[in-house]
């Protein structure tokens, strides 16, 4: 069967995207780049909690565009921020600010997911901030969502270096407001926000101290991580948790075409993934799939581990001894007994809209399967990518750009004598840590994968920011500590040159 | 009398100013920030020289706006850049690319100008680059200056960080080109141009090894440095050369205001000093002498040294001995006999139009005059600034944005962790100098200003890259070495961190 990508996967857009194909055939995901599942956002067990009467909201008057001098660019919008200051020492004593770059997502639920900073907020007295992100929640401009969506003339403004821009301003508006100059400021994101974060710090080195950047995979562009990574990742993963598993996955395939070229082929399907909606192709049932699998691997976190679930389910075979059999028996593995499994109604969150705009701009990922995966090989094809987002917005992607503006290319030649205060930090088994930094820069950018023992790695997307629980293992509580053990060493650090620089011992470290 | 500020300084413009002014007076000059005069444009007596045969002009289709994705954002226009393949050493040995940023003027007058590039060129086996700065020379988007300039619509466009994204795209465009991937990118520039090289190094560190940044005032903006920081250093120049010189400034303005306000008092003064055209307001002839003053110190170069120069005339007093005469006298010997001397008729140049735009928009640098000076005292008024601006472009300046964008304050806390190989250059006569880096900031950050000898200070506006003269000092032949010798280090190490990348020895140094 024949493989082409789909850059809107979790969207109902495929009909978009098959509509435009003569022959109609599954269509491959770009992977999720989101700071955690929903399911994430609702299994929280903090030791502490940001209450959300601690939490308060305000709006920036943000100007439309940083980087133009034309009457429109002079337009504003309200960005919305919140700010915890229940554990903030102050600005008397410049007590630090942390600061989270809000995702591709509204910031509403950050303060509860965003484990790490309320967490650590005791300890470091710090000021907790989440500011939204343009276009997402209620910081949208041009009035509302419907005139900021119409088309490119208002989505234009709609990319990540108007955003660090926005960032930027609001860091600056926040410290002089509250008098807290001194107090330095570090940066925390995970995903496309720990892209940001570490951005912003290479770009903004005069506005944050440092930043912790979760997962973010800033090589994953252009030619410098192969398009396979991802998806190899996701293999692995399975392959490591069980060879039977990796192979029902890879056999399955095959396996859902022959039976769905067979007369009633797509009503015995639906019947056994037990479908929302009877399918009209097969591809709905293989994307679902794949889509199961790369977010169990992306997500694969302690103390369930979607991976091994669903290869447990499928080992286990339930349901029946066929492949098929298996594969459903790893379905309900992982979604459970109870609703229909597949072929679901999705709803189309802002961060569906917002993203496929982002990767149709400038965020252009390219996703491939290469030949050695439990997936069937499918290219990456730039032109095609480029056509497709050309008919639906009307302008072209900038593939080059996120490298010609942040580099990425022999990144460890150009910052190894430059830049300082960045901590990228990784899961391994999660598929976009193929595209992270995993191996220190300098002695100050430096790389904090999870580290299992000595034989296996572990860790999953934005892990090590999300709340922290009863169960976590070592590995996790270590690489919390280590971050926080860095952070804390910056932030020593600036007080000893704020100190040296302005001759007086007022600024000591708290 | 009362001064107030003008930000048009040698321009027709100041019509404009007064026509808003109900009680027109003297109106101060924001100094001229351009690399060279014109005067020393044809005063060239380089040891290798640019043949101009040797230059080649190219076009590279440059993008209208780099942050943004509106339909017109992807208009394109031709942005000019020469080469200078003679001394390159080649792709082969990845021999070095100079990469000159044009500032604000035409790039027709820079492979002859900036002597240091091709005098340095044999020594560095260097390929020599100068790109225009968009909105000058053959650079203009919009099909032609009069579409590009005709209002805030086709000038938003026009700034500093365009200008650098358009760098970066010319700069990769040319590596590629030319297969030249590891030939390593050294930034020239001067004055404006210099704070274009220096951000770029920040901004754009996976695009050039280092930048070499003369005369370049990056904290000339906000409350970083003083207002009045320019005219102090004037002042200083003339009263280091002459007390008595300084002193008979000083008392030249109310004697200027006195003799205008008595009858025929302006007809005595346009016979005095052998103005071009009557004199209507007595601040025609004070602006021009300020400007001659400010000119004198910011160009104050070895052999002929202006300030001295017009000190001696003042103080020699061939015209006659009363305050006037004097000036007189300094006019004359600055100016030479022969032609008029005051209120000639200006050219508005290309650097007067665009750079007019670009202190109304971004590059707002906050001039006073202090009351310690040979100058009478002026204070910088945002507000009125503002609100000219406005009024003559429809919109706002953004006073901030340089700050919020490149940062500025604190500036050693904020780098001497962070950067590298940046070598800021100035000339300490030069008022510029004032707003420039003259401390280290880091090992790698480095100020090199000019030193004479263990009293006294010494250098001009953009000199160390001015074509070098048989007449050269000392203490400016140092200069130049020094800077010659940290380039070599730079690239040293850039071969031996590429070596140590690829694995093998391929490339050394050359």
């Amino acid at each position: 069967m024949k493989h082409y990508f789909n850059l809107f996967t979790w969207l109902p857009l495929i009909f978009f995207i098959h509509s435009i194909n003569l022959n109609p055939t599954h269509s491959l995901t770009i992977p999720r780049l989101s700071p955690f599942q929903e399911k994430t956002l609702h299994d929280i067990a903090t030791l502490v909690s940001n209450d959300p009467k601690d939490v308060e909201t305000f709006y920036y008057k943000q100007v439309l565009d940083h980087f133009n001098y034309n009457p429109e660019s002079y337009n504003t919008f309200n960005q919305r921020y919140l700010i915890n200051f229940k554990y903030w020492g102050g600005a008397n004593s410049s007590a630090p600010i942390f600061v989270y770059f809000g995702p591709e997502q509204p910031i509403d639920g950050s303060p509860k997911s965003i484990g790490f900073m309320v967490e650590k907020a005791p300890t470091f007295k710090a000021l907790l901030v989440y500011i939204e992100h343009r276009y997402y929640g209620k910081s949208v401009p041009f009035g509302s969502r419907e005139e900021a969506f119409k088309n490119a003339n208002t989505l234009g403004y709609f990319n990540s270096a108007q955003a660090l821009a926005d960032y930027a301003e609001v860091i600056i508006d926040i410290k002089k407001t509250l008098h807290a100059q001194n107090s330095p400021v570090v940066l925390i994101g995970g995903s496309y926000g720990g892209m940001l974060a570490s951005w912003f710090r290479l770009k903004y080195p005069h506005l944050a101290i440092g930043a912790l950047a979760s997962s973010a995979p800033i090589l994953y562009f252009d030619d410098i991580t192969s398009p396979n990574a991802y998806f190899d990742v996701v293999s692995r993963d399975f392959k490591e948790v069980s060879e039977t598993c990796y192979e029902t996955i890879l056999n399955s395939w095959s396996e859902i075409d022959k039976v769905a070229s067979q007369p009633n082929g797509l009503s015995i399907l639906s019947q056994r993934f037990n479908t929302c909606r009877p399918l009209n192709h097969s591809f709905e049932l293989s994307e679902d799939l794949e889509s199961m699998y790369t977010s169990a691997a992306q997500y694969n976190h302690p103390p369930d581990y979607p991976v091994t679930v669903i290869c447990s389910g499928i080992d286990k075979a339930s349901f029946g001894n066929n492949i098929l059999d298996k594969i459903y028996s790893g379905v309900v593995a992982y979604k459970g007994n109870g609703t229909c499994k597949v072929n679901n109604p999705k709803n189309i969150s802002e961060t569906d809209v917002g993203w496929r705009w982002q990767t149709c701009s400038e965020m252009v990922m390219p996703f491939a399967i290469g030949n050695d995966t439990m997936f069937q090989p499918s290219p990456f094809d730039l032109k095609r990518f480029v056509e497709r987002c050309k008919k639906k917005y009307g302008v072209s992607p900038r593939p080059h750009w996120i490298t010609t503006y942040y580099g990425g290319h022999d990144i460890k030649r150009v910052l190894q004598k430059f830049g300082s205060n960045i901590i990228f930090s990784n899961g391994l088994k999660d598929p976009y840590s193929s595209a992270g930094v995993l191996h220190d820069l300098s002695k100050s950018l430096v790389a904090v994968p999870t580290i299992n023992d000595i034989n296996s790695i572990a860790g999953s997307h934005c892990l090590d920011i999300l709340p922290s629980k009863e169960s976590d293992p070592k590995w996790l509580i270590e690489q919390r500590n280590k971050e926080v053990k860095i952070i804390q060493e910056w932030i020593a650090q600036y007080y000893i040159d704020l100190g040296a620089l302005h001759g007086s011992p007022k600024f000591q470290n708290n």
